[in-house]
């Protein structure tokens, strides 16, 4: 079983710049992530733009939505972030068929030391595996249908609508 | 969906113990992880024992298998030690029907920076939600049938047989 | 010999805030990490503010001489953010006498895994019980004089000057 | 000022081999936590050994004096299990002179999340650029001449006797 991976940006993989005191993007950590996690499975990470999802134009959606249509692939996960993934997870509902689709993030930069990414990472690889063709949100270890979700931004957490 | 998840220790829950120069056992870390991950899944956490799964006996494995049939929850994950989570499979297999039960652990202790703890905790949280009853293996971002699993110890990894 | 240690904040004690996206102050983690250095010397601690040493002005200066002149203590260690740690440094110098005080900070902070506070808490607490009475700045390992440096913000680092 | 850095091992430099569940040695982490500390001091790195202080023999400290004596620098800071860091720093004691010697050491591997190891790297490199000539012992934040110290082994700390 082959997993293409997409990677975005998000909170994910935001670092801290030391010389300006900001948090920026460098590179992914996705390829770290996999190799602490001892991950084993069959992968293709290819990394398509490094944003802000709040920054996220239809543009952007619609690299991500071509890239997931042409890869040979039928199960992909998404690294993206929290800000605007239901919007992106309903923008590919809409634009693919026959592909499973999982969507993932995090609450606090891999980087910091108390990360969510690594636990999503393993949640999003597991239910990829899983499900059956569609778009999903893979987040706090669960799995919801693009159109059954929300981010509660007070709370901080993904929840079913 | 209401999750049981079983503690037995493994390398897991090892911890340095500073005044011997050795490993051993304190409490387990599992709340501390499921917190990290941000996990709101609906979950009931039980210590059944905290021991090297090298020492595990048939009294140990009978004390999973009962605590597993009596538990109101019909999916459940077990983390256990690597070196004998596919004994305890099998054992299990053969005494358990109409639950999903998804074991897993860590090849490095989750007290150290660089373990794959959870990374696996995302893993078998999410396997253990989509799974059709039976037992399972949940290592190194795949999932595996009981009874199609060993632990390859020169290479540290679980393979399909 | 006792240590007094005055928190003022800075990019030491900064944390993510994961519902907003930014940085920001919390409570500080000194207790947290002389727990981790398994730091026995005598201290006490006392939070003065939790300010971005951008935003501090002489009314905040103020308050940190006097609280150095009360002290009972002679030795004091004082976290400061980067950017203007030796503008405070001149400021206690000519209102100081009689007291070895030591002032450090951190580029990354201590929350991101990559930090470089605990070693320059380890340096300053070394520095103040070592080091004749006058005002020093201790970064990247080395301390100096109050009127002998600078931080040079292209490459994030104290230099002598 | 140029220092050297000798490293002998001790539970400073200690791994954890996830194949075994053992502990063991590979190479030492001393330039990474230099590089994490934002050290600019002008160090020059040397591993002489790396073992477990308790398996230390009169060999080794006898290699250890000879490579502090024919060292250019004369300030020097030796990493050291902690089991008999007082044996060789009293063994060293006997044959140097006008030498700044400081060995340190960590009760918890540096590779583990919680390690003292960083805080007293910055405390030995602090201590070996302000003391006079001799033999010291820094751990815990503090600073012991090689002949008031020991190692309380219950509290699994250094004290002053």
């Amino acid at each position: 079983m082959k997993i293409r991976l997409f990677v975005t940006g998000g909170t994910f993989d935001k670092e801290y710049n030391e010389l300006q005191g900001t948090l920026f993007f460098k590179d992914t950590h996705l390829p770290e992530m996999l190799r602490l996690g001892r991950c084993r499975l069959d992968l293709e990470i290819r990394t398509l733009m490094m944003i802000d999802s709040l920054d996220m134009t239809e543009s952007d959606r619609m690299l991500i939505a071509e890239n997931c249509r042409t890869a040979s692939e039928d199960r992909i996960v998404i690294t993206h972030g929290t800000d605007t993934m239901v919007e992106t997870a309903a923008y590919l509902a809409g634009r693919l068929s026959g592909k499973t689709v999982v969507l993932t993030g995090a609450m606090i930069p891999y980087k910091f030391g108390s990360s969510d990414g690594l636990f999503n990472l393993g949640s999003s690889l597991a239910f990829v595996q899983t499900l059956p063709p569609g778009v999903y949100v893979s987040m706090n270890g669960k799995c919801f249908p693009w159109n059954a979700v929300k981010k509660d931004k007070r709370a901080g957490e993904f929840i079913e609508i």
